[in-house]
């Protein structure tokens, strides 16, 4: 299994608080070693910091941790190898271009019998189901949508029907962001908490930290958080049920009808 | 102008003697104070830094030099904004996917009347000319060849006969690689050295350091530096006429018939 993070809010936020106790996860107090990556989107372009390293002890994970980088959407991801093996091509996020925007995806879980989905021009780099099934997605979306569509509410419905058919094939838990959108659909593990300022104190779940987020924020700010399983214990998380979807937009969520 | 630099090597190379120079010049020495990235390939797996902050006193630049990234193919850029406006979707290299490979391109020059080119599904995610004419080259490449290529001659000349498109629109210095080969279009601008093990000392352009190859190789290594500008002053750099290419594989270069 693996450990999937995100962050969707309205002004670019600091997502170092979160990332430390997912951090401590990989490798330290968890079984997730073995590569860990995050991609920061500010404005219409991102960056992604991966390492096949486990993330406890990665110069880059520190970098990421000790130099902040504001950013309205996140998306991160730890994983333990199944069956593919560690490089770099293998892990998460993976970050595509479709209709001029950068797309990122991370998955939780594993796919059987995928191979069957055709995923077109969008091949796969390396060796995990869980590309395959991103390249299949982006398939399905240039198949139905060659042009830009401008009706967000039905892609990612369409995006969720598309992963109702990866989940028949087993665990899909999945993050999926434009950098405007942040997307989780949950398979089995997937949770989220939106804070409004004025914010109070959070306690990490893996370090004897608090961190006030009023020192860091405007009146106005929404910061959501997803995450495999809730990173605070003083907060209380929504769980994202089997076979169902959050859709945010710059820390909001949205319902859609 | 932009700098632009890349590597190509038989081995995993550490190429912080080359990039320690062109940080240098990328606000300190030079104009190229607006951005820039380095990738690095680690075997079909990339990874990009990218800052759109001055490289000379960008953490993330340091954090290249000081941590090793052994890689067989580089491909760097420090960038000085001309129109579009400094952001991290408008910071060279960009990479995208084509045939299940990560083609990296980095671009130095100026491009005009280039919007009469069709980039297909290669749809731009920023404003420069620059990746404009990637996603042209790209689409161009996907129409001639829809299935995975093998005669790799032939689409390097092919990619050379595009580029010539690409400069009759004005500048267009190019680096561009998959991981396993490394090709420079020349417009004006570049120049690349081949060095064999045993390696002699190489002293850095913009600063008083001399770096010692035979700590950290074996005696079967090629390594090929590609430069705007020669990086180093006691050696024999080879300069690549105007409207022609230098191809490297592992370090090698490939003269197409």
């Amino acid at each position: 299994m693996c450990e999937l993070l995100a962050m969707s809010a309205n002004v670019p936020t600091d997502i170092c608080f979160s990332f430390s106790g997912l951090l401590q996860r990989g490798g330290r107090t968890g079984p997730h070693k073995d590569g860990w990556g995050i991609t920061f989107y500010e404005r219409n372009g991102c960056r992604t910091f991966k390492d096949p390293q486990p993330s406890f002890n990665s110069p880059i994970a520190h970098l990421v941790q000790d130099y902040p980088i504001q950013s309205c959407a996140v998306v991160s991801h730890i994983r333990q190898a199944n069956r593919s093996k560690v490089a770099l091509e293998n892990t998460h996020p993976f970050t595509r271009e479709l209709w001029g925007r950068n797309w990122t995806y991370a998955h939780n879980g594993q796919l059987k019998g995928y191979r069957q989905f055709k995923t077109g021009t969008f091949r796969p780099v390396g060796q995990t189901d869980s590309e395959y099934a991103f390249c299949w997605l982006l398939h399905q979306l240039s198949v139905k949508y060659p042009r830009t569509p401008s009706h967000w509410a039905a892609i990612f419905r369409y995006i969720a029907q598309l992963a109702d058919q990866l989940r028949q094939k087993g665990v899909f838990n999945m993050l999926l962001s434009d950098g405007r959108f942040v997307m989780a659909y949950c398979s089995n593990n997937l949770c989220w908490i939106t804070c409004r300022a004025p914010f109070g104190k959070a306690t990490l779940l893996d370090q004897d930290v608090e961190i006030d987020f009023q020192q860091q924020t405007t009146p106005d700010d929404v910061v959501t958080v997803i995450a495999t399983q809730p990173l605070t214990t003083n907060e209380t998380w929504n769980k994202i049920a089997p076979g169902e979807f959050a859709l945010f937009h710059f820390g909001e969520r949205l319902v859609l009808g």
